[in-house]
């Protein structure tokens, strides 16, 4: 380990020396140059450091540790840096260390009889799938970005397949962590075993813990069997009550095969059809409704695609039926073009104008009676806003995204804070919802966990950050 | 809140103290009489204890709480007393106070949109069942007792259609808690969102923590719908190894479907026949194989017995083909009585002799070497000792339950200790198994504990408890 820092500062020069007279490459890498990209946020954010070390291995990575203990630094692990809440960039250029974990990327060791597999902190969901696909296994984490392993599990990232895999805690059966204390102690937790009740499950501290309770080094991961046959419809919703009424009537007659339920505003829609000409709209000449639902129904090899037609067909008819239909359109459509546009909406959101993104969720049942207090809230203080929600309403979580349009005056920083805050309140005073569903928790959206976290967690959390985590890592303090 | 206690001991006469002048009904009631059910121990060991309490509300619990902080006393958390490791079995008749929680039974309150449902602690799970069914619903956790949801979520519970919905912790959204210190906060988790991540979460340390780092007075859980069609069948592997092979095809054609994929030794099937004559083999007249698997393939109202049969067929009609078929027998039988026959298992081997219950795991690729392992191993010490294993090998999980036979002299305790601890020294030494899958950590299994955990693990957990529970709580210390 040879060291090249330019950096300077007592502190710093103290950590270099720290790997002077060690053989191999080098770790501390002098901030600027080729390290810029790790500063950058996924978000469009910058941030600062000292310096950025890039260990090869959880050993490495122990000693960095005990090095940054001593020293007074403070480690900001980042993985691929895609996060949405800035949890694993770096802000001090005194103090500040990136620790890369993009060099823990060993090549992932499938376990097929146990459908498990045993994977680095640094190697990208889109790897992991690649070597899963091969055996007909996936890792059922759907997402829009292609975040690390180690990020995945710090943010305990969930995704457009929720309603029928759960979230990365439900899909974890396996962790290593390097703790920062003075010992940079290797808690090897990887055991795969699907059923273990011989201790306390202490992996499950370090899920969603922004990396600010120890650094995520390799983790044991359950894999399902990749669907071998899927159908995908758009539905209209004759209201916005029948969203969830069309959800109950697929769990009651497909429960097992429903692996998608994705909302799309009008608006969110329209954004992404014009952002990206090679879409189609799935509703034809029709024009689009004001709100639809993207479902996926998906089954193993004994399935056929006319059997899960079939099934959607039967759980909806009751819905389609009568004077008063509560669906008023289902359209069967091609789920690779249907995904596309599900997919276009963020960008879509990015051309119109200015976003501010909203990581919501609600129970099930209050996702309508929400949805339309937020838009009569926010069209009252701010009539221009446009309201481009869509997202997870299967499991009630919601991209609540508006979109400030790019043909007006920029909108001031402030406004875009009260429009967030307004949302919030909304969200949690009102309705007992989240105001992060699935993003985490950092330096973006911190403000909120301290003014909507109750006392009791926050003093709780606190001290189990103080004895984890004495010497401090991260962005995240919890107390 | 009125006090009789007849045992006597200064920390208890102030413990009882606490509760003169407060208004109500009985909480602390002497040890005898009617509270001598609450000191036996489900294996039939029997514990001892000061007093018993029973309060009514979360409320009160804390006020036990804070008393016995005060005096001294430890505080031994159970609900229906189910427990196979007797971590709910008071122990010492001078400072253990038994904290029933029956008493917090308020009906459930199901939220149908939501698929979630709230429930006090002392509701059993058959009462919960009861009440979900009524909206088309259910709580997956299969077991062969009725435990409650507290005694569920500190054992972190599994059973018999883990292969499909998991264990506890999986169907866990939220949880109240009161914590052993001198304040008796209690820690309101109860946010029933299903995703959510807008704190480190908490309720995940008390999951399997067998009641010893706080007590769990309510939870809000993840509720299902029910299976409307069921089929069931009995395969018969040509060798061990060609179980895995079927549980891998059924996966890979059924994988949304499969609900249960039980095993049952040939020696386990032959005791539960010979206890309960209204069982019938399913096997006719061809005798019982070596071993057998229960599949079960469920879904929901859309499909139909038919349709599973025919997918069952399918997934499975390879391994029964060619020269040298994996599978020498399928038979479709009745669901009902098919789990009959699994089900009457533990009264089989009961009535056999005496049991020794090993409830190990190992990865599911490993079961079968494990499995001839084992009995290599005890046919050469304990040639009289009967292997009668079963249990959910599609999640690695295995009861292998030993008998020894009622017809032999009495095996020494020593002797059944040896055995056991043979049989953990292959599973978590030789194989990397687990000692304990799904009945979790008690008294009757802490030595195996201390035994096989890392030291890591086990200086951590410790301080976690101290953290938690300055004061002492349960039974089980984890440092």
């Amino acid at each position: 380990v040879s060291v090249d820092v330019s950096a300077t500062g007592a502190q710093l020069q103290r950590f270099k020396e720290m790997f002077d007279g060690a053989s191999g490459r080098q770790v501390v890498i002098p901030i600027g140059d080729a390290s810029a990209g790790y500063l950058e946020d996924a978000r469009g954010g910058h941030g600062n450091a000292a310096a950025m070390v890039a260990p090869r291995s959880t050993q490495e990575v122990s000693t960095i540790v005990q090095a940054a203990t001593r020293c007074g630094l403070r480690l900001i692990a980042q993985g691929a840096n895609t996060g949405l809440v800035a949890a694993g960039v770096a802000a001090d250029a005194q103090t500040d260390v990136v620790l890369s974990l993009r060099g823990l990327n060993r090549p992932p060791q499938i376990d097929v009889a146990n459908r498990s597999v045993r994977v680095d902190a640094g190697v990208l969901l889109s790897k992991l799938n690649a070597a899963a696909a091969e055996h007909g296994l996936w890792f059922p984490i759907d997402l829009a970005s292609d975040p690390s392993v180690g990020g995945l599990i710090a943010a305990n990232a969930a995704g457009a397949r929720f309603v029928r895999y759960g979230d990365v805690r439900r899909n974890l059966l396996g962790l290593e962590v390097v703790l920062p204390d003075e010992q940079g102690t290797v808690l090897d937790l990887m055991n795969p075993l699907w059923k273990n009740n011989t201790a306390l499950d202490l992996k499950q501290l370090f899920v969603g813990s922004s990396g600010s309770l120890g650094v995520i080094t390799a983790a044991q991961l359950a894999l399902h069997p990749r669907p071998a046959v899927c159908v995908c419809a758009v539905l209209v919703p004759a209201d916005a009550s029948a969203v969830v009424e069309a959800l109950l009537a697929l769990e009651h007659c497909a429960s097992g095969a429903l692996t998608a339920f994705e909302g799309m505003s009008r608006a969110a829609m329209q954004a992404a059809l014009d952002a990206v000409p090679s879409l189609r709209n799935p509703f034809f000449d029709t024009g689009l409704p004001e709100f639809a639902v993207l479902v996926e129904l998906s089954a193993g090899a004994g399935d056929t695609e006319g059997r899960l037609t079939e099934l959607l067909s039967d759980a909806l008819a009751p819905l389609v039926e009568g004077d008063v239909p509560r669906l008023s359109n289902i359209l069967i459509g091609d789920a690779h073009r249907l995904w596309a546009l599900r997919h276009a909406i963020p960008e879509g959101l990015r051309k119109r104008g200015s976003v501010i993104a909203c990581d919501i969720s609600v129970t099930r049942g209050q996702w309508a009676p929400l949805r339309s207090r937020l838009i009569e809230a926010l069209r009252g203080r701010w009539p221009d806003l446009e309201v481009c929600d869509f997202g997870h309403v299967g499991d009630g979580g919601l991209h609540f995204n508006l979109v400030w349009p790019a043909r007006l005056a920029q909108l001031p920083a402030r406004e875009a804070d009260a429009i967030r805050a307004q949302v919030f309140e909304i969200v949690v005073d009102e309705f007992g919802g989240a105001f992060s569903a699935e993003h985490g928790i950092g330096p973006r959206n911190l403000a909120y966990y301290q003014r909507f976290t109750d006392t009791k967690t926050r003093a709780l959390s606190g001290a189990l950050q103080r004895l984890l985590a004495p010497a401090g890592l991260g962005r995240v303090r919890f107390g």
